[in-house]
């Protein structure tokens, strides 16, 4: 980790008494933490929008184990592009429904691919791509 | 305006200087107009998710006019609505297309259907709300 | 207009109720207009991922035209960019706010720009873009 | 799951045309299932603005783990909530950085605090939650 700077924000009084209100219903207890969180949110946000910078997203899936294949198809595509899925977690949420995690490395275009491959999946009913980090330079 | 604060933040210098580039990349020339709005736009987000906050919203709406009776549908419900439909601007994108875009005032719930109602009427092809803000106490 | 096709799409009983209340509660009274407005809103969100498209899209600025030298900045601004600002809708909100619409055509990625600018300037307290189209081809 | 119902729906030739192309890249082989999942995510989108309502989300949360106590703190959290909470997965990404993923359930007021607390914990670098889906009804 780098060294800390100590910056001056000027801000008008009442807008810093709002943002204290927001911030602790949302469960901070330091006022430095929440300005960080707001850059490091831009900063992710930002990094996705440019197709080959290192992302990490997180794929959320929500299918029925009983659509004929679909465990099949999944598994061999997830083999086929295990160089950029790292870990899958899988949660049985009923009888019928399954949710399924897949967290997935590489640049952001590559990402956003595999993530519509698995959303378009036939029998997966819902399915969001998260926009996450490698943690680098945050 | 009220007075103005002068508050310290504490931030790593890698990621300070990650945010530095990220706002000259926008635009910004000083460093504490770019917390305020990461600040106000954090509060106007909050704001509309509480359906008795009074807020300020834009809807855009795409529509061909050619669309029979589609001009004095729209031109009667803002009428019905004009309490809260502050003002209107309109755009000839070409011989078809127009634009509209429309400022809508009062609680966030209410802005909210008076926008459902307009992106729903038949012949208006793309309708979107923005989340804006009266202006009070940013 | 090009011609209309009539097109058959299987759906589960239950789903298809759910999104019969969905778009009831939205203001639809015809379910292919809502299923056209979801392939629109899709089409339109694809189009602003790519830099070289032609869009339209409005900002909405919220300042106070008390701060200094901003409303000759803003016009300058506006002036400096003719090509591409169409035109412009200006609402008072109270004795200090007002509310300004632009709406912006150009390709993507400098209608992108434009906007970043806008926001970014000293005095204004809010923005944002919507992503709206030219209406061409939906 | 319930019976299969087959709906007509009336689309522009030209809009058509321009849909398929767009779940061709998407990787969709079929439009029915297209259509299927711009209803359940219309749907799943709006069981999270209702607070009582029950979903099941993930939080991503990237975070050193040299942080002092970091870990024990989100450990002693989530197993206060391990009603809600009901599975986790970490990934090493490098040396320094955590990714961990949080599968929650409950009402979705709830799993919005939840995700909240987690994500403005001291030393967690970016958190994010998507909401996703019980599955029931979609």
């Amino acid at each position: 980790m780098s060294e800390l700077s100590r910056i001056g924000v000027a801000i008008d009084s009442d807008l810093l008494e709002r943002f204290d209100k927001l911030i602790a219903r949302r469960g901070y207890t330091n006022r430095s933490e929440a300005f960080r969180d707001l850059i490091r949110d831009a900063l992710v946000e930002e990094s996705w929008a440019e197709p080959q910078s290192e992302v990490v997203g997180t794929v959320t899936l929500v299918y029925d184990h009983h659509v004929r294949q679909l465990n099949e198809k999944l598994t061999d595509f997830q083999h086929h592009h295990f160089h950029h899925i790292l870990s899958t977690l899988h949660v049985h949420l009923d009888h019928d429904h399954c949710l399924e995690v897949l967290v997935v490395r590489g640049k952001a275009g590559q990402v956003k691919r595999i993530a519509d491959a698995l959303v378009s999946t036939k029998g997966v009913k819902h399915g969001r791509l998260t926009l996450a980090s490698t943690g680098m330079g945050l």
